[in-house]
């Protein structure tokens, strides 16, 4: 299997997210490595060593994804045996052409505290904790957004996500079948209805997520899940909250979606 | 302020990860815009409107970092204003000339619910949650790593991190002035004394941290933190628990240092 080596100077996590994206479109399976923290000449001729001995034992020229502020780090791995691709040169030539400024790199640049939005994200996770499942109502003013939807529709997974990568702070709120009934919101979200977003899913999904958790409960019937996402998407269009079926999508979708539907700010790009 | 889009058929976040790397080197302040979804050629038209609009009345070509697995939408984004790039088709090609195997484009590669990663990293984060700070100590079996160390040291946000991002199954205990003096690791964790990893921090950023959340109390007070710091540190000396010091690192960086310590096995590259 052909080696993917992803190398940097910081968490190479650009690096691998690059590499990542560019292999995915060939129908191949690869053997990823990823190497943080490469940041001294030692420690860069030892990664040298490891792609050439990849090379060498497996006949086959690994490919190599980096990115180093130091360029003397960049020409030890250059000099590998490995295809080696400096992702980010080619576009910051291009930049620069455009702007008429040089590029000043700067270790740490990205994934590190020193970013703006670092304190944003973590108040944000410690927020979503908090406010996790309805858990504490009282912070509702501090809310970015309010997901709202019935158990297990993918409210907890999507408030960290938000959380942890854009700073954005999500509350979420189960609705709960004594909600349903009575065909209005909880009254502790009347006075946030403009902050509310609706996730919904199809039954059947609900149903075997539910299994799982409580097995041959009255919770996970599919006969209790098609009533509750019916009640709840009535819910949702009689008070004109906007929603999306999060059956299909992962959370990075579906947050995508969420920023893109409503023009969330977020802390972090 | 120059106008950088990250446009996408997907989530766009591959887009945005690699343009914010590379516009981070400038020392330049961005407008940044991310359009994920754009999936047909309505769609594709009326973004280059929006491209050519920007130029027009800033008078600055916007930057517009972009990849779609359909050719007919990069082509109309790339007859727009801006000045465009494709950043991933570069490498693709230096990839296939190495492989001597044909790209399949296919949609929603990454960040998609497709992913065989996927269901690793949802349940990961269920994972997370349930044993959160001590909260289930039953369940350590199922741990890939548990992290210990003093309230607010950072365990959190970092399991969640290491939940989302990777699928990796994280508990977190957290040492109490109990487990403390004693001089000895709680009895629940002697049996995974091989899953454990340490997170300590500077009493005085300690301080600053619990001070926010319960002020001028003993627990927030610097010699309460700076006799916990010092004990919790010979407690993982005693024990050759692997530490590292949380203070000057994000998120991202802890993970990233945690894995390629302890060589945890990844769902997610």
């Amino acid at each position: 299997m052909r080696t993917a080596f992803y190398i940097s100077d910081g968490t190479a996590i650009t690096s691998e997210v690059f590499g990542h994206a560019t292999l995915s479109m060939f129908p191949v399976e690869f053997n990823h490595q990823t190497i943080p923290f490469v940041e001294t000449v030692k420690k860069a001729n030892e990664i040298k060593k490891l792609i050439d001995s990849v090379a060498e034992t497996s006949g086959e020229k690994p490919l190599v994804f980096f990115t180093f502020v130091n360029p003397e780090l960049s020409d030890i791995i250059l000099s590998s045996q490995g295809v080696c691709y400096d992702f980010l040169s080619y576009a910051s030539e291009i930049v620069k052409r455009e702007l008429k400024v040089q590029p000043v790199p700067k270790m740490h640049r990205t994934h590190s505290i020193h970013e703006s939005s670092y304190d944003f994200r973590i108040d944000a996770v410690n927020y979503a904790l908090a406010n996790d499942d309805g858990a504490n109502i009282k912070d509702y003013d501090e809310a970015d957004i309010i997901l709202v939807g019935v158990s297990r529709s993918g409210k907890t997974p999507t408030s960290l996500y938000l959380a942890l990568q854009y700073g954005i702070k999500a509350a979420n709120y189960p609705m709960t079948e004594d909600d349903l009934e009575s065909g209005k919101l909880p009254k502790c979200l009347d006075k946030y209805k403009g902050k509310l977003f609706g996730l919904t899913i199809d039954p059947e999904r609900l149903a075997a997520i539910r299994q799982e958790r409580m097995a041959n409960s009255k919770y996970a019937s599919i006969r209790q899940c098609r009533i509750e996402v019916k009640e709840v998407e009535m819910l949702f269009k009689k008070n004109k909250t906007p929603y999306l079926n999060s059956t299909r999508y992962s959370v990075e979708e579906i947050s995508a979606k969420i920023i893109s539907e409503t023009g969330l700010k977020r802390h972090k790009y």
